[in-house]
């Protein structure tokens, strides 16, 4: 990820085992780090599970999660949401996401949504022009 | 379940979610329990991922899974599978599964073939003959 979200690493699960019709990852994020910019998927299903440690959830309020917390957010449904580990200690957490061939993510604090086919991706502004090939935010 | 499968409880996390594109929930063996009958999908991925405790896999083969393990079962590989608490103490896993409109489950150990569509089951024997109306095994 880079892009000023601080360190994190992860371990895809999914994918190893031959998976195709989800995706299943276990995150870590060091103290100070983001999961990603706050977004939300207009067609895929997506879920956290606390394991460790502790976060905060960021959507339009913020709720902290503990291991064994879990958070829901139905396709379509328009809550932008990211993790933030504000604590002093690593949290690890199961991230389960459908993978549909089409999507479309909004993204809540910028300018940007992705179009999503197949492998390809189209990045546009939210009045819907495009960004210019090879750009992204 | 019952059928000498032994005592267990779970916790459902992605229907309170609102999610319908997969299934998600925590399940809990006592010791001597087993997670169901051996079985295998057509046409839906499963995972499970262990969270404490200890569980033996049993396939073809055993493998013991501990907390962090995970296993995968890509839709329509037909390794029929499930979990057994050999041990002394309660065993947690998260289960995770597509749920797909249409589904063909195989029991690896017994007569019966379960054909999903929306609500509906059929169950079938091995040569396709239906089991009685009602009637499950």
């Amino acid at each position: 990820m880079g892009s000023g979200l601080g360190p994190y690493r992860y371990q895809l699960i999914s994918d190893p085992g031959g998976l195709t019709q989800f995706g299943a990852f276990i995150e870590e994020l060091a103290p100070g780090s983001a999961s990603g910019f706050r977004h939300w998927h207009e067609t895929e299903d997506e879920m956290v599970l606390i394991l460790s440690g502790e976060a905060v959830l960021v959507e339009d309020s913020e709720t902290t999660l503990r291991p064994g917390d879990a958070a829901c957010w139905p396709a379509g449904n328009p809550v932008g949401h990211r993790l933030e580990n504000r604590s002093d200690a690593p949290v690890r957490y199961l991230v389960i996401g459908t993978r549909n061939v089409s999507d479309v993510i909004h993204y809540s604090d910028h300018d940007l949504i992705t179009h999503k086919e197949g492998k390809a991706r189209r990045y546009l502004h939210r009045d819907g022009t495009p960004y210019p090939q090879g750009g992204k935010k």
